[in-house]
């Protein structure tokens, strides 16, 4: 059955174990016990250096209207017999937590906090599965985006995807997210209209194909069109496609503005160079080659290594589900909470895996910029309440080989956590989408051009405190003591 | 910014092209010719042998209610500035096509039309992104569960996935796709609210984090909960995980059902041996092991191969987003169109590579079934008036390869397009989510074994009626023809 419940609410666009664990903490009276969460993601994707972290104004939203309907709760009552009191704790239950987050159009790091969550236990663990939800798609795509963006160089990208998307969601969103990592328009109307991205498009073969004749077709979409880019390759792009695509231009002149003509098969190399030589002769330099063709970066840039004599990229599947890698990975995990003696307790998981070992601990995030070379030394992650820039220098290490170090004097750290939302009440001016797209590309622009090739990048560092680092340290060993300890009260913080 | 309009419709999520070409036909007054367009895909993905055909109710949900609200019809003004009539057509406009579909649930081959729609034109044009957006997302994920599931045999599988899901309704939709597919049940609670699907999940490892001791962590989750399965690897596994899980089980005895544990991280082959033994020594052989942990059907296979004593499955990353091909790249062509004549014309798109090059005319497909063997012999597809059961033998080509044939005797042809909607009217029961979910295992349990082979599968036949054969034979040569001469109007239908 399709969804028909006119109340349909995001509460229950949750793991169920969350409500599980939810229904334990309301039931043993510590949902109001205080946690810190923090989201993050353990490598960067496609090979890369770095994410353009997005979806920000999407999880704002979320989390400020969500709120359970009455159709939640008769599920809940009726599927899953949750006691009444439990339900009209729910019912009344609205997110009164703390967020910070980075701006969205950061660029990121692997293993760095980019959104902290605060407040009571309950509050954080409810938000856990829509947040991720939206910031692991919206974050992957504006990267993706990056990367199809960093291989065209100056060159348009078009994104074409919403046929290919992972359903509606994903391609209103995620042609957003395209837009904020580099792409200049949209095939999407509806995110057009939504988010004022600009939308593109001409015409399909389905217009050749009704007339049968190309050249009619052609002519029928100029005399109703501006701005013509005619589809050259439903028979065949040489003898039929350019060739009529000019017969139409030559004849209607300056009634239309013809822009060029696209390809959508074939090799596209091959095919641009001899179109390109076709539009010349016929008095057309200026007109444009656009491509399309299931394009990637990599595509992209083999195409302009062989010479392709193509302007614009409309790309479409590749990008809009990050076809070489669909999911970014990031988790939320918990790294402080308030035990019953209401201090504040880092906490993490432990594992075999040295490099898996969360951080515990509320925490900020700092960028690092020396004054000297006035790029980008590294992030540094601090416990919430440090002050490097009351320093002189910063001992900077590597968190695992910490022989890998550098002391950094003469800079500025810019704390990227910045507060969205105030025990439950939005405090952040939302920016609009085009600031949001230019922010990406200046926080790119900052960033050493080593750590933004697409292939082999050199790791930008990504360093804790040595208080952050001894913290980390000391969690461990006590987790490992409480681990192997006979259980008791006394090692319950709850 | 987040999407703000209170009348947003579904009108607008459409590729921008497809409103251009709306507007030529409608200028040149050719929007009520009528249309034939098929959705078919070229190849079945994962390297396997077939798909499972799901997102027919959301399509039929999404045609029969498609209009343009005032804000779309606003967008158009302002932004496109298309001509008033025009804007009083598109409000007006409701879907007044016919649609043909594969049951949902029906198990699938390439190069088959799966849905099939008529009508005018520009109705047929406007619904394309959207049915395939739909179509494409639900039928790789169902066709991903069904691979999962074939790999896990006769254990349950529970859908995780929604976290890393391309945003929210490809965790919603994907979630009832993997149900259909054949997994039991899912973590996501509003699938599980909207669509009836079970909802399962215990407790995170922030239950544990957040008490500091494991064991008072269960004990609490416990003392709220039946049926408990305790994830038991926060600390370790075999030294303190499934030791305090036992403690509990003992001490709670009949207050709770201990189900099981579950395990997260490390070898799953070897500490599920470890932990089936300790669970085994403590009284508890019926206590299942869950596992979870960026599965997928090949690291299940590995871990069966290995004796692994797992008892349930959690998938989800790789589920959720068809992780090792996240888009299936299903089409929708035109292929017959009525003409200025007013008879229907067959069309199809011309390539220089033989196999992509798209089967004209309003088809109909037929799962054709043997008497002697009971298996199917193959899909037949015939131009949409022939009548195979009138038939005393079928003589059965590739479509290619046409020296591969046989002939069959003794057999039943089913048709599988079945009505739909009937000028612009559902004509159909819709089915219930569990119907469906039934229809997929019958439709799959009545293959040979070969064809659902999960490597390297025998390729199931797809083949062409003598009468479609020639019908495609045919319209490449007149359009040869046409590509190359004189464009004139004769050539051109419209």
């Amino acid at each position: 059955m399709v969804n028909t419940y006119a109340d349909d609410s995001m509460a229950l666009h949750t793991d169920f174990y969350e409500l599980n664990m939810i229904y334990t903490h309301w039931k043993k009276g510590n949902h109001q016990k205080n946690a810190v969460f923090e989201v993050y993601y353990r490598s960067n994707p496609f090979g890369m250096g770095y994410t353009i972290f997005a979806g920000l104004e999407r999880v704002i939203d979320y989390i400020l209207n969500v709120k359970f309907s009455e159709s939640d709760i008769e599920y809940l009552r009726e599927e899953k017999e949750f006691p009444e009191e439990f339900l009209d704790f729910l019912k009344e239950w609205r997110f009164k937590g703390t967020v910070r987050s980075f701006k969205e159009g950061e660029v990121a790091f692997a293993n760095e906090p980019i959104i902290q969550v605060e407040g009571p236990i309950v509050d954080c663990q409810l938000i856990e599965t829509a947040v991720l939800n939206i910031v692991n798609f919206q974050t992957l795509i504006a990267t993706k985006a990056s990367q199809v963006k960093s291989a065209a160089g100056d060159d348009p990208v078009l994104e074409f995807g919403a046929r290919r998307a992972q359903e509606f969601d994903a391609a209103l969103w995620g042609s957003r997210a395209t837009y904020i990592g580099g792409c200049d328009s949209t095939s999407n109307t509806r995110a057009s209209k939504v988010f004022g991205i600009p939308a593109s498009g001409t015409h399909a073969h389905a217009l050749v194909q009704a007339y049968r004749d190309e050249y009619q077709a052609f002519k029928a979409y100029a005399e109703t069109h501006k701005d013509c880019v005619f589809l050259v390759d439903t028979y065949h792009t040489i003898d039929s496609g350019v060739p009529n695509a000019i017969k139409v231009a030559d004849e209607m002149g300056d009634k239309i503005n013809f822009l060029g003509v696209r390809l959508d098969s074939g090799d596209l190399s091959y095919l641009s160079k001899r179109v390109r030589q076709q539009l010349d002769e016929a008095g057309y330099p200026d007109a444009k080659i656009f491509v399309s063709n299931d394009l990637n970066a990599e595509t992209i840039l083999n195409l302009k290594m062989q010479g392709a004599k193509i302007d614009v990229w409309g790309v479409g599947t590749k990008m809009i589900t990050a076809f070489d890698q669909p999911a970014l990975g990031a988790v939320y995990k918990i790294v402080s909470v308030e035990g019953k003696d209401e201090d504040m307790h880092h906490t993490l998981k432990l594992t075999a895996n040295a490099a898996k070992i969360s951080t515990p601990g509320k925490k900020q995030v700092w960028r690092v910029r020396s004054y000297n070379n006035k790029k980008p030394e590294g992030d540094y992650i601090t416990l919430h309440d440090e002050q490097p820039n009351a320093e002189d220098s910063l001992f900077m290490f590597h968190p695992q080989y910490t022989y890998i170090n550098k002391t950094v004097e003469n800079f500025y750290a810019r704390p990227l956590l910045e507060h969205i939302i105030v025990e439950g009440a939005l405090v952040y001016d939302l920016p609009q989408l085009d600031e949001i797209k230019e922010y990406a590309e200046t926080s790119l622009s900052e960033q050493w051009a080593e750590h933004k090739r697409l292939l082999n990048p050199e790791p930008y560092p990504v360093d804790l405190s040595q208080k952050l680092y001894d913290a980390k340290v000391e969690t461990i060993k006590l987790f490992k003591k409480i681990a192997k300890s006979t259980s008791s009260e006394e090692n319950a913080i709850f």
